[in-house]
Formats: C-alpha cells, sequence, structure tokens
C-alpha cells in the first residue's frame, strides 16, 4: 500500500511565524502522500477577547455559543487554514484547506447533552475517505482545521487531535497510514519536570502500567487514547514529538505501538 | 462540450439568511457540472466596525491593508464560504469551499502602484482551469470566494466579478460555459429609475450605443465590460440578473450576447 503521512500540528507552532514558516517548509520536504491537520491553538481565544467576548465556561470546560463557534470559523477556517495554504503553495506543495464541510469530508453529530451541554461541539461520526482519496488522488495535499459538519447545514467544533486520528484510521483502509502528532515536548515524560526523561517507546501495555502507577500526566491521556484507539483500527505506526520528527528520522519522540 | 454553469452572487443574497437559504437550494438544483463565485458583501465591514477599524479609503478607492486583508480573509473564506458550502452539503451538492490559494487554482499579482496603493489587492495573472477541472472530475463542486494569491505565500483580495469571469473564460477550454451573475435588479436597465426598462439583450453593438448615450450606469460599467471580456474569450453565454433566473429559464434578465 502507498505511505500517507498525517501531521498534526498546534499552537505552539501555528502561533509562532517564524515556528510556522519552517515547519510549512519541512511538512512540503516530506516525501509522497500527505495531509496536515492543525488546530487553532489561542488565536480563537485571543480574538474573542478583542471582540470583548468572554470565554463561556461551565464547570471549568469550554463551551461553544454561537459568537465563539462564528470566531472559530473565522480563525481556524479562514485566518489559520488560509495562511497555512498559502504558505505550503509558496513551496510548492498544492494544499487544498478543509472543513469537514467541504467535499463532505467529516460528518460529525453535535455532542449529546449529559450534563453539560457543549454548544456547538461535534463528535466524528463518519470520515468520508474516498472524498479524501480523490483529492490525493487529483494530486492536492489536504490541510484540514477543526472544524466538522453535521450534513444539515451546521459546522460543529472538532477536537483537532480527534480529526487526525479519524482521518487516520479512515485513510488506512487504502494506505499505509504514519500519524505524527507534534507538540511543545520532544515526546511523552515520564517527569514533566524533566524534559529528558521521554519514554521512547510506548507499548499497550507499558502504557498500562504508566497509567496504573500516575506517571503520565492527565493531560496526555485523551491524546494517548486517541493514539491506541487508532492503531488498534489500522493505522500503522505513530509518534508523539516536537517537529523536527517529520524531517529527520532519528529525533527523539516517542513511538506509539500496540 | 460539457456544459459549466457558473453562478456569482454578492451582498444582496448572502447578507439576507432567507434568501440565502433558497438560493442554495436553487443553486444545489442546477443540473450538470457548476461552479459558485461569492463576493463578501459589507459582511466585512461590518465586522471592520466591530473590531473599530476604520476602513482605509485613498480619493474614496477602498484601500486593503494588512487588518481588513485579514479581516477579509476571516469573513469571505470562513464565514460566509463555510457556512454556504455546509448549506450546499446539507441539500447534497458536494461543494468545497476555495480560495485561489487552495490548489493554487487562481494566481494574482499585487496591484501595481500608480497613482493609488491599494495594499492586498490582486490582480488575476492566471487561473489554473486543470485544477479546478480535476476538482469537478472528482465529483465536486467548487466555491469560491474573492480571494487570490500570488504563488509566494500572500493572499490578495480580489473583485468577485473579476475572480467569476477570470474562472470563467479559463474553462471554456474544456467546457461550454454558461456564467450568471446575480444581483438585486432583474438586469441591466435603461432608466435607473424605472425597474421595468431591463434590457433583455445587449450585444457589443447595442452596448457601445448605451455607453455613448450615457444609458448605462457608470456601476454597472465594469461589470459589464467584464462580461464581454469573457464572450470575447470563450464563455458562450452570459446573463446578468437576479437568482431567479438559475430555475427558470424564462425569467425576465439581460443576456449578453457578442
Amino acid at each position: 500500500m502507498t505511505k500517507l503521512t498525517i501531521v498534526k500540528i498546534g499552537g505552539n507552532i501555528i502561533e509562532n511565524e517564524k515556528d510556522l514558516r519552517q515547519f510549512l517548509i519541512d511538512f512540503s520536504a516530506i516525501e509522497g502522500e500527505k495531509i496536515l491537520v492543525h488546530g487553532g491553538g489561542k488565536s480563537a481565544t485571543a480574538f474573542a477577547n478583542r471582540l470583548g467576548l468572554k470565554p463561556k465556561l461551565i464547570d471549568g470546560r469550554r463551551i461553544t455559543d454561537k459568537p465563539n463557534l462564528d470566531i472559530a470559523i473565522m480563525t481556524y477556517a479562514g485566518l489559520l487554514n488560509k495562511n497555512i495554504v498559502a504558505g505550503l503553495q509558496k513551496n510548492n506543495c498544492n494544499a487544498i484547506g478543509l472543513t469537514g464541510a467541504d467535499a463532505n469530508t467529516i460528518e460529525s453529530e453535535k455532542r449529546p447533552v449529559k450534563t453539560i451541554d457543549y454548544g456547538f461541539v461535534g463528535d466524528v461520526k463518519k470520515v468520508n475517505s474516498n472524498n479524501i482519496k480523490a483529492l490525493i488522488l487529483a494530486g492536492f495535499t489536504p490541510v484540514f482545521c477543526a472544524l466538522t459538519h453535521n450534513t444539515k447545514g451546521q459546522l460543529l467544533n472538532t477536537n483537532a487531535d480527534t480529526v487526525a486520528s479519524e482521518i487516520a484510521i479512515a485513510m488506512s483502509t487504502d494506505f499505509e497510514v504514519e500519524l505524527m502528532y507534534c507538540f511543545e515536548l520532544q515526546g511523552v515524560l515520564t517527569d514533566i519536570n524533566n524534559l529528558d526523561s521521554v519514554i521512547t517507546t510506548l507499548s499497550a501495555s507499558t502504557y498500562a502500567d504508566f497509567v496504573e502507577q500516575g506517571v503520565i500526566s492527565a493531560g496526555m491521556l485523551p491524546k494517548l487514547e486517541n493514539c491506541f484507539n487508532a492503531l488498534y483500527k489500522g493505522v500503522s505506526a505513530i509518534q508523539i514529538g516536537n517537529s523536527n520528527m517529520i524531517t529527520t528520522a532519528d529525533t527523539l519522540c516517542t513511538k506509539i505501538k500496540l
């Protein structure tokens, strides 16, 4: 099967103009088929502040009400996505920017209300991998922001890590998928106060041990759950680390395996 | 040759939620291949006002400085384009939203400074019709907002009428292109105070006469120049009128011919 590299980037790269510029050069240099998924970082919050909108929190969880959804659409699908696409084009990467509504790539449904109504937040229901594949076969590099749609005309805010892993799972039917989560650290740490304590290989069993021992920080758990879920469902390889790993194979990072 | 219908809509439809909803139903019902091009209406201006940004004018001409470009990207490529795409998906039209940077569809260059520096405004240099064709052949309906790129990483603001006519011209190599400009009137009027004075057929020679007689209002001239230019360069048919013409063939409108 043809190899497909899926890279997810977040705020630490997006919010730093110089880092983003270098990343776009590096990403463009990846050989073969590739997909980029980007988060929104703090840009939506910063923008909401400029408009005098207060972030809406219930029990410490962020709620996406209509004004905040509009801001997410403007910043994620507008300013961030289009500047990333233009930057990739500069580097001869024929990027095409997408939300899940575009080409009906990612269908979601509004998160059901249990104790909290998260507002316009969507849980992924279906990735239409054939449509993404058609774009790749036509010679384009999809660049996804973290917005999906319910197929009834409503855009929904969706976690970018989840978007990346759901795309990776769906594409693994037709491609040998390698998923790379770039973040500010060199990998998953055993000691959050020691940046050198990178776990270089994390298997399902060592992961279970680490969780039991409370070694892995709570913030990493949803990301890692996403990773193992993706591996169980057909993704070939997953790495977590800083963006140097996308260009240099021997970069220190966390390789996740079943 | 396969028929391709290109429809351009502006503020009068975009800014009215009910009209837009009906338009998206009608557009989705167009048989065969199609492309939508939308302007930004007053949404960018309204949004700039909310942010306390003053529109920058020199000699009465609007200048796109960096803050205003960012707003154009957020509203045109973000809020407007993505809600239109989601609305079309609701109507089973497999839309894909694009700026000229996406899939490198429309290359432009910053308008040269003669007496006025218009800022981040781009004049279309090249439409890569093969990339648009690839999207259509893959089963997608392109939805363009009026932003282009200079291939060096810079997005540029471009007139939506021009975007529509340049796409129409480029696509006419491979398709029989019909271009429809939707606006608030039923067509080009001979008397701006009489809405019934619609010119039903406008040929190049009658146009020249009307211009000489000062019958056609100054505001319509650039739009009509665009139309004749497109017809000279291979577009098969052009109509100007209100959006009813896209569904009902005998709707009163102005048909423009060479």
